[in-house]
């Protein structure tokens, strides 16, 4: 069932396609599409940016009927801040591309990323569309995962099926994102598809709960997104009956949808814009869930602490003080910090082994921090990188 | 009045010193003492991170009398996460200098800055307070200056005069803090020092108010340091009636008091670790002053805007995605931006003008980002810096 060229099993009824328009770079693909030969149902994850995206705002509107056949997704240009010609553009493209299609405008969605504030080149990018839907044929999820890149620096997908009775099912994952990541629903741009039948309602529940788990719970920079949006459509290609909320098989689905973004999740955080070091952040014994994130996230955050794990230095005083300002409710005398599994500080002193645990930092790729503050039951884990000199090049050499 | 080796103006009645105890590095002065010959009026402000510093603890302990005569302020180890031992540390060399000095315990307040989680090397401070005391006779105000700085590459004082009357006051004030600044109560160390006789409630109010304008409105990387404060004395050394929140005077002791901060706190964002620019963030047209702030400090501690002033980039998108997950009440269309002067976007659309903007970043060591929302009547000012690679190096080398 999987097309020929992709080499990542897809699921069926799936079919990809990308295409140069020169949004950006002349000579690379960067007009991706994602067509579904049956009506998906379809559920979304967006930015909380007020400063909306045209495309999010577009898409947000076509989501309410639930079902989709398409996603037009473009990189190089974000299509932000452009105002109402922002949200004329992608309704022209969305317009041309359904047409061509011969489906409904409702049932097309569209994605952006890139540079904030320039008009789209939707001439140049019409123009592709003939190419885009021939491409569908030959086309894989790997051309749609390399289209959607912009300083990532390699392409984020991936896969994992789904057992329901005798029937298995493909779940598969795009994903984009390395700077301007931040929590807060959807914090980059993934596109899920499976051919598992699934209810709207079920659907929707089963995104919001694995978005919360693996795409909000990373960051880069903490600066957040105008365009971030999670996308999720499930066809039924593969057959069966309608997995709803009170399927048995329920539980195990949203186990499936949160494992496949989690990978891609961390994916993304260890692609942070000049990142040498995936930072795995795990907090327990909080209050309350907010605290845990709060206490997650300030530490994920800090310049401080990114910083000196890229110097390979397990400088704890600098967590200590992240977690002391993050407004989380904490004991100094409680708390315990290991890394690497070499514990720095119980309650609250330090135990001398940092030298060690720097050790350890200089040694890994992905560095664990462990924090427990012993007031409470609750935890999550955090994905980010360290802070390097790269990051600053990359940045301020964007558009210049 | 002012002592010989002063070049600063300095009030009567004051006395300077400072010493070097090989705490961190050997051959530097890292040891300072202010000391009033006649008991002074006294107020701060400190971090308000739940993880506070032995000298923080001790210090708000002695200031309930609201008086006192000395303050020790040591650099280069931060007494911080030092559990019991800290405050016995602390407590140990307020006994002994008290007792050199033959005043109360609880006239001398402690400070200290530096690294996190090492204990003071109490002994070798100790050893040399009788130094730090015959040292008063020829010390300057910039030596204790000199002597707290960590990473700072300059040392900060500043002082202006304060008319009464007929009679001249004088206040001076230094500062230290590069890095680890973020607001929230004082976000660095700062002793300010005045002969005008205040009453205790009257200087209570007037630190308040000027430290909100003030050190309350920098930040270099948002990470807020477990040992921030702000002492301001008042020891009436140069006569005249005492100053309280009745008098006719109370308004201008208040504006020339923040006058004073507010240099200071310039001077410390423009010294930010690595920093090429100082920006100043104006906002106004805000709903409340909550929303002006968290507008302000949200695009100031945005490392994608910082690292985009550092490249000469007037990327107003950044600025606008900044404003959008700020949790300021905005809206898009009504938002004016202008950098130096330079109009970029005008009720939410690019003008084209950043090409000119990004030029003028260029050419200038202050950068002026003026926001109008539109939105209300409140504003707010507040500096920063750039983020550059020198930040990475310095905070990735603190330590090893």
């Amino acid at each position: 069932m999987p097309l020929q060229r992709n080499k990542t099993p897809v699921p069926a009824g799936f079919k990809f396609s990308a295409v140069s328009a020169d949004i950006k770079y002349k000579n690379r693909n960067d007009l991706a599409l994602i067509y579904t030969e049956r009506p998906a149902t379809v559920s979304g994850a967006f930015t909380t940016n007020l400063v909306k995206a045209a495309p999010v705002v577009v898409t947000k509107r076509h989501l309410r009927t639930a079902t989709a056949r398409a996603i037009l997704i473009n990189s190089g240009n974000a299509n932000a801040c452009t105002g109402q010609r922002g949200i004329n553009d992608a309704l022209y493209l969305i317009k041309n591309l359904s047409k061509e299609l011969g489906i409904a405008n409702q049932d097309v969605l569209v994605s952006s990323t890139g540079v904030i504030g320039t008009p789209l080149p939707v001439e140049r990018m019409k123009a592709k569309i003939p190419e885009l839907i021939n491409g569908l044929d030959t086309g894989s999820i790997e051309d749609v995962a390399e289209a959607i890149m912009t300083t990532d620096t390699f392409p984020k997908l991936t896969h994992t099926h789904f057992r329901k009775g005798k029937k298995l099912y493909t779940i598969t994952g795009v994903a984009k994102g390395a700077g301007m990541i931040a929590p807060n629903m959807a914090t980059m741009l993934s596109f899920v598809v499976t051919d598992l039948p699934v209810a709207g309602r079920a659907l929707k529940l089963a995104v919001k709960e694995a978005v919360a788990e693996t795409f909000n719970c990373i960051t880069v920079d903490g600066d957040m997104s105008t365009n971030d949006m999670v996308i999720v459509m499930a066809n039924g290609a593969a057959g069966g009956t309608v997995l709803d909320e009170q399927s048995r098989y329920f539980k195990n689905f949203k186990r499936s949808l949160t494992e496949l973004m989690d990978t891609l999740a961390r994916m993304i955080a260890s692609d942070g814009e000049g990142a040498t070091k995936l930072i795995i952040i795990r907090i327990k014994g909080a209050k309350s869930k907010s605290d845990a994130r709060k206490a997650a996230l300030t530490i994920a955050n800090s310049p401080l602490v990114k910083t000196a794990i890229y110097g390979h230095d397990a400088n704890w005083g600098r967590i200590m003080a992240a977690l002391g300002r993050s407004g989380t409710r904490i004991k100094e005398g409680l708390i315990s910090i290991r890394i690497n599994n070499i514990e720095i500080v119980k309650n609250g002193i330090a135990t001398g082994r940092d030298p060690e645990a720097g050790q350890s930092i200089k040694n890994s790729t992905e560095v664990f921090i462990d924090i427990n503050l012993s007031s409470g039951p609750h935890h999550i884990r955090v994905y980010t990188c360290d802070l390097t000199e790269e990051y600053i090049r990359i940045n301020a050499e964007y558009r210049t």
